[in-house]
């Protein structure tokens, strides 16, 4: 027993106690007679106090600690005579009887406070010590709450958390996989997941019902920002469900997350189909938060001889309430914005609708003031407003508008940190074209099933079938989706051989399902959450990173461990393989 | 909505009302006017009525589904006429009305029974039929609350679940890793982790204090009988706790285990030296359902012309109690027994001391009735005994009479699957001498420590320096295993040392560790336990695999997926690698 007590719990009830509390010097401030240290562990903080007075020896020892030393340390709980509202155990130190030091310690490589001066690198290579500071280890332990959480409630709705195999076999289809060279199996790899898609199919078509997991998933993919090559899923299917069961059910899970974690009960979840998410905000994941939805003005602008705009396959405006003031400046920030190749249009065009009701736009040499009030009224603009358009290729424009909307959404604080909104999207096209392969490419992915009302024209207009899916967006961000599985052997060939497998490929690599829903396939679906992204969002950051214990940088890279790393060539000949260039 | 009610759930109080149930049709019997329908599903079965006088097109209807077929029905739930009191719903059945073919099934390639037909390789390629058979099934409900148990415990008890990564790096130590070659750093590999020990000492480090997982773990290692090349740990750490608190802690873990799955009370777990499980048991995993304990005769077999005991290193004898009575050919049997190559001894000595108290051995030659009765005595022998001698080489010996201890305890019944008989077993050797290898080896793992009272031996005799590591067996299966670790940087290099690694190879593998160890790393300890075994031990099976969904072969293989297999040329191309040797 290194201690009785934690740095966390002492409290006034506590004074005249003798404790043993042990941790990591925080801070420690020498005032004459007496030396103050903060301790501090995983529950909190605790003031130390050492006097010269009443024993020197043990107060010199104690000047002698650096920052980050563990002690062990005995005394008596006192009430402080300067009190700090602010600590929870700001009403008692520790009269310090003895100490003992653990364990010494370096002068950490930056500081261990709320707000580091460490940058990103080396906080990575040191994350042990990042870890200790109070915002990185309140996300991990928010995480296991919502972990905790999550599987309470699908423990008490009746699913079976299975673990399904992590060296599992290699498919071509969709992201790169990791493969993993088999020394028993000469020649043989295993792949690592990139979800446990077909296992939790196999598990339906077994009779388990209600499957979930909490799995790990792995993707060989050039990380974006906010990519890692391993991530973690939350991961759910279930038997003898429609489309209606799965919304259900997954947002009630959703409200669940929300009333434990931060008090909140949200109201139904509003649906929105793929094709109005597109139309009203350029986007399949639209943010809620705010409305400044697309205006398609395209038929209005024409024939003014403006080749800018009579040329556009589309011309889209938003209306930025109050923002008629904007400054020159200001507008050619949002033109710049709009011109950054991430979001892709060749310019902006504007117009003012001023507090006095006059109109000013970047257009006037071509549109007459009634011109104008034609793309007011299309608009609904109020006096005051700023009309912002963009015009070009359909959905380069879409695109963009999507992203400007965002930025004056951003701009005006309309995408606040405290509101959450919500949406299902659902009826995505099944099939997307691929212009470079000249063929179709599943947009969730190869096992979605059709609409019912749609499957007749797989065979005839398989462009326009939409898919049994659904995403769930909250403020802008996809946290979830899946569909109702194909359960059908023959549809299910149907599809692989829209998708371009031949029979031979659909065999080889999906026979073993294709067998199963042979043997008393059960209709089924699921859902699929992205966890790390999910405890992002209640932990109100940007970034899955801050809520991951060991991430991995944009190459990939743990930069604390240094891998990946060559290994021997004993390694890689017992595995039959060579690496064929010179490093 | 395919149901609103399960197979599961219909009693007597339902009976007059209407539902619609979905499952697999598990039985089907035609009783000239009737056709009666077991339906399966997860949570039950159910006994569905088909009149040909109520309704001749629907029960001829009926009459063509097969075994496996996928229904939903609708009807009215009845009181049985002919009640079942083995089944729970035994006492309804129900009238369908109408019924909805959801999809057919080939003829099952064997019985899905609870003891089924079919042999392991079949039933592993069909494995998603095998769980739908009721022992497989209940095997991975099992499993399931087993982990929700374990996360609730160590959830009440402080501890955070923190997932640590997969793509590790791999070192030498220890069995072999698998290796993951990383595209985006050509050369570079990660490896998959055997355990994550070094991570969750970085917890430790990071002041996390108290950290758990279910955390899968990989071994590149051929397989014996019962193992998997993934498999999952339930892993724990413990910052300021020293070996006492860590014992109290995960015994408290194992006795909620067993007071919520088996109703069992345990009381306190016994405690056991390695020297003495392996005098008592020669086993440092000893099965305590019973006594026969090893005795140690070698000094009073010696001098009387007997070379084989007179040569011999050791002499150990055991009592089958009650066994004075076994005739020639048993007394053969188990002289076969332990001459096998797998359990090693050249042959077996006798000593029948009869309910008369006559003494038969199979020694009589060379060693008098009043030589025997010291045998007798020194081994508390009674009468109606007898008296198994196993002599040779010590190691040999011991190992071979703890086989025979088991196999007299499996003839003698005391091998109670019911019984539970955890212990402790404690004060490992720190290291072993490796013969081949001329330097020691770890017994535990690298960053075990030593106990606090032999760390003075370490420089020199460091064979002598036992281990503060404990190991949780029960019923002669290790259910758990850890240590103390080290926390400070020069014990750790002396160790890596003592294990004959430079200073240069502990630096690049051990190094970003060893770094941490001088940043204030406090003491720590921790455990892990072989969940797969752990829910094998209550689910009563000697196997894993019956615990493990989707488990491997012997081979490595999933013969379901037919995993492993070969990757295409420009996989293996873009990540720099060729395999060797033509296949």
């Amino acid at each position: 027993m290194y201690r009785n007590k934690t740095c966390g719990e002492l409290r006034l009830i506590d004074a005249g106690t003798d404790v043993t509390i042990c941790g990591w010097v925080q801070r420690m401030r020498d005032m004459g007679g007496m030396t103050f240290i903060d301790l501090r562990d995983r529950y909190g903080i605790t003031q130390l106090v050492f006097n010269m007075d009443g024993n020197q020896l043990l107060c010199t020892e104690a000047r002698k600690l650096g920052r980050e030393f563990v002690i062990s340390v005995s005394g008596k709980v006192t009430e402080r005579s300067n009190k700090n509202p602010k600590m929870e155990t700001g009403e008692i130190e520790i009269l310090v009887d003895q100490f003992t030091l653990l364990n010494a310690s370096k002068v950490p490589p930056f500081t261990i406070e709320d707000e580091s001066d460490g940058g990103e690198d080396l906080r990575m290579k040191f994350r042990y010590l990042d870890i200790r500071r109070n915002p990185v280890k309140e996300a991990l332990v928010l995480r296991h709450r919502i972990a905790q959480e999550t599987r309470k409630f699908f423990d008490a709705q009746g699913f079976i958390e299975v673990e399904t195999p992590v060296l599992i076999k290699s498919t071509p289809e969709g992201a790169r996989d990791f493969i993993v060279p088999s020394r028993m199996n000469p020649g043989g790899f295993y792949a690592l997941p990139q979800s446990p898609q077909t296992f939790k199919q196999l598990l339906m078509v077994a009779g388990m019902d209600r499957y979930f997991q909490l799995v790990k998933c792995f993707r060989d993919e050039d990380l974006r920002a906010d990519r890692q090559p391993e991530f973690t899923q939350v991961d759910c299917e279930m038997a003898f469900v429609e489309r209606e069961d799965i919304l259900q059910m997954f947002e009630k899970y959703i409200k669940t997350l929300f009333e434990a974690e931060k008090k909140i009960l949200l109201s139904a979840f509003p649906r929105m189909s793929f094709e109005e998410a597109m139309r009203d905000y350029g986007n399949d994941k639209p943010d809620l938060r705010f409305g400044m939805k697309l205006n398609d003005i395209t038929s209005l602008v024409k024939g003014k001889n403006f080749k800018v705009l009579d040329e556009a396959e589309t011309v889209q405006a938003i209306v930025a309430e109050g923002c008629s003031a904007y400054t020159r400046r200001q507008l050619d920030e949002l033109t710049e914005f709009v011109k950054r190749p991430q979001t892709g249009a060749s310019g902006m065009i504007y117009v003012k609708y001023n507090t006095d009701e006059t109109i000013r736009s970047s257009v006037d040499k071509f549109y007459s003031t009634d011109d104008l009030k034609h793309w007011i009224s299309a608009t609904k603009a109020k006096a005051g407003d700023l009309i912002l358009v963009l015009a070009g290729a359909s959905g380069k424009i879409r695109k963009a508008m999507s992203e400007l909307r965002l930025e004056m959404g951003n701009r005006l604080g309309l995408r606040k940190k405290d509101v959450f909104s919500p949406l299902w999207v659902i009826d995505f096209p099944l099939l997307e074209w691929d212009d470079e392969l000249k063929r179709y490419q599943a947009m969730h992915h190869p096992f979605t099933s059709p609409l019912p009302e749609d499957t007749h024209l797989m065979d005839t207009d398989a462009g326009r079938v939409r898919a049994n899916a659904y995403d769930l967006v909250i403020n802008g961000q996809e946290i979830g989706g899946g569909s109702i599985r194909i359960h059908d052997r023959n549809l299910q060939q149907k599809l692989f051989s829209l998708l371009g497998f031949t029979q031979q490929q659909a065999e080889s690599q999906f026979g073993f399902l294709m067998n199963a829903f042979e043997y008393g396939a059960p209709p089924h679906g699921g859902i699929a959450f992205g966890f790390d992204r999910l405890c992002a969002l209640f932990g109100g950051s940007d970034s899955i990173r801050d809520y991951i214990a060991f991430p991995k940088n944009n190459s990939g890279r743990d930069v604390m461990i240094d891998a990946p790393a060559p290994v021997s060539k004993e390694q890689l000949d017992e595995l039959g393989l060579e690496f064929k260039y010179q490093l």
